[in-house]
């Protein structure tokens, strides 16, 4: 065996969610948003001209970042953009978890948390939701070199109050504390608003669900000044262009268009909110999702046994094998009126038999 | 200060290229492309529709992998794709080079490579070129974790023939040996044939530059299927979802338009050509570049006051300050024939001083 092969980094195959491509699917696995991007978007990938393409990008996507900023009353100074919130986490995890105490997340909780962690070799420890699958602030104050968490979670949906927020924050002022807000647009609270109130905070948002683009790859990490600083000193260390022509137009024309994202929005909590009475009237039980999904589990039915009968069907959702303490749920995501009809058709008559 | 200061990556901020931005410019300075990309890559993004884009993309983009493997006559899993060349090389970087020997490179090279090692904690060190400006083989018969180096060199276009890029990966069995090919497609020949013969060979593309696809962000590695499958171990591991959809139908177009391809690139080694005996004409020295870009110098000229004077007349060539054995030598990318007279314009005037 050659040398070189002892110095290759190993790590666990981390293997990306299923995306299946049937003409008839109803997919409710990944969390995207049922309905298209906003108009404006198309107009705004037809601007740039083939011409425009030969060249090299801006690579501060300075545009995008100023409207973000301004969507969230910041200064641009405050915004950093990446290839989805999975490669400004990745950063942010590079960048500031070089602590020998261990970095905190959730037992139950996005499944990359611990993947980065191992890859980059940062200590960890899991901390268990209670039994109400429920973060509890109090659990985050112990030595810690970092500690992030989605709000609302993943996949629970469970939304902490901005209080609870604010309180791990608070009680930890010599760590990164990261907030990672990818459903936040569904009926939560965001954080953004302590960023100028603490300097120790990193809000970490998405257009991946709720501006419906996670064909595009973006999201973004609002923070003070100095972080973003460190935070892009590293970028620019790595890959200085990463944002393409393309995305840094359709993603600014996505979050200027207010009132067609608060319409998709709407349309999605109110099919969560009916969706939720639907599983309860055929005895599901779960926690009170704010996001675009419902993690469920049936007294009298095998999760595992669903979630195949479903994946026949051409109906996708989401079951996670690997944490016992939730091998009994699926996480459904919430699709189009249509596609929950048709999910709770199925499920009549699936319980029926 | 709190404690997570301490914990910060701190890296020399690297300064991306200036990306100037005149209606009336000749950018000659990033090594762009001076035509636009072949119109079939117009056709394929809008063959993206907007509904589509609210779905994620396929994250091992194997419809643009296939159209690569295709081009270059290897299986589908000896491509990885990154979002720019500089993407693939630092999760080469990050996949590869763990060991406590020195990575090696040439003293006269691409400046990202020190960035990259310096960022990531990989020990390095620089191997002088010889007073041509040439890689010697030899000088990497030394211990080492592994070697880099482009083919055609940057910034001085030299090119290395095919026998002394194999003695090199022969003479280093037991490192990765990475052919950085940012610049292979404007005369020189690929160490590609050689992926199937030597196991410790990655071959790194772009088609940031005879692609005409700067402004997309795509880039490449080249190997055996273990070196691959290795890299998107740690790729699955950083950010899944790196190629977006139209990122994915662009470049599979771009690819598999030939015909386009050899005409721009043969336009632009014509030029270069042109280009060289103009130079010469007016006294300046340079390399015999295989590249899109000359590096020439003049015995007479300052580079630091010539390059100020194109400046001013918005003709942007490179200037590297940092390293004290080029800071009289400029850079120039081959533009259009018309770009090109007009530069040439310039410098006859300038000369006549």
């Amino acid at each position: 065996m050659p040398e070189y092969m002892n110095y290759i980094r190993r790590v666990e195959p981390y293997i990306p969610g299923d995306q299946p491509d049937f003409s008839d699917m109803i997919k409710l696995n990944t969390n995207e948003n049922p309905y298209p991007p906003s108009p404006e978007v198309l107009k705004a990938i037809e601007s740039c001209s083939l011409e425009s393409l030969r060249l090299y990008p801006d690579p501060a996507s300075r545009k995008l970042n100023k409207a973000i900023a301004e969507r969230y009353g910041l200064n641009e100074e405050q915004v950093f953009t990446g290839v989805g919130s999975d490669d400004v986490i990745a950063m942010c995890f590079l960048t500031f978890f070089n602590s020998d105490k261990p970095l905190l997340f959730p037992d139950i909780t996005y499944a990359f948390y611990p993947v980065w962690a191992e890859m980059l070799r940062i200590p960890y420890e899991l901390v268990p939701l209670n039994d109400s699958f429920e973060i509890v602030p109090e659990d985050y104050n112990r030595e810690n070199g970092g500690i992030i968490f989605p709000n609302p979670n993943a996949p629970t949906g469970d939304l902490l109050p901005i209080e609870a927020i604010e309180s791990i924050i608070k009680n930890n002022p010599d760590s990164i504390v990261m907030v990672d807000e990818a459903y936040i647009d569904f009926g939560g609270a965001s954080a953004v608003p302590l960023i100028n109130k603490y300097h120790n905070l990193i809000v970490v948002q998405t257009f991946s669900k709720s501006r419906a683009l996670a064909g595009m790859r973006i999201g973004y990490a609002m923070s003070n000044p100095e972080i973003i600083k460190a935070l892009n000193d590293v970028k620019y260390s790595f890959n200085s262009y990463t944002m393409n022509r393309q995305v840094i137009e359709a993603g600014t024309a996505a979050i200027k268009d207010e009132k067609y994202f608060q319409s998709i929005t709407s349309k999605i909590i109110a099919t969560r909110e009916r969706a939720k009475a639907e599983f309860k009237t055929l005895g599901f039980e779960f926690c009170d999702s704010m996001s675009n999904f419902l993690f469920v589990t049936h007294p009298d039915h095998d999760a595992k046994a669903l979630f195949d009968a479903l994946k026949e069907k051409h109906i996708f959702v989401r079951y996670f094998s690997s944490n016992p303490r939730i091998k009994q749920y699926l996480r459904v995501t919430i699709g189009t009126d249509d596609e929950m009809d048709k999910l709770f058709e199925f499920l009549r008559d699936y319980m029926k038999k």
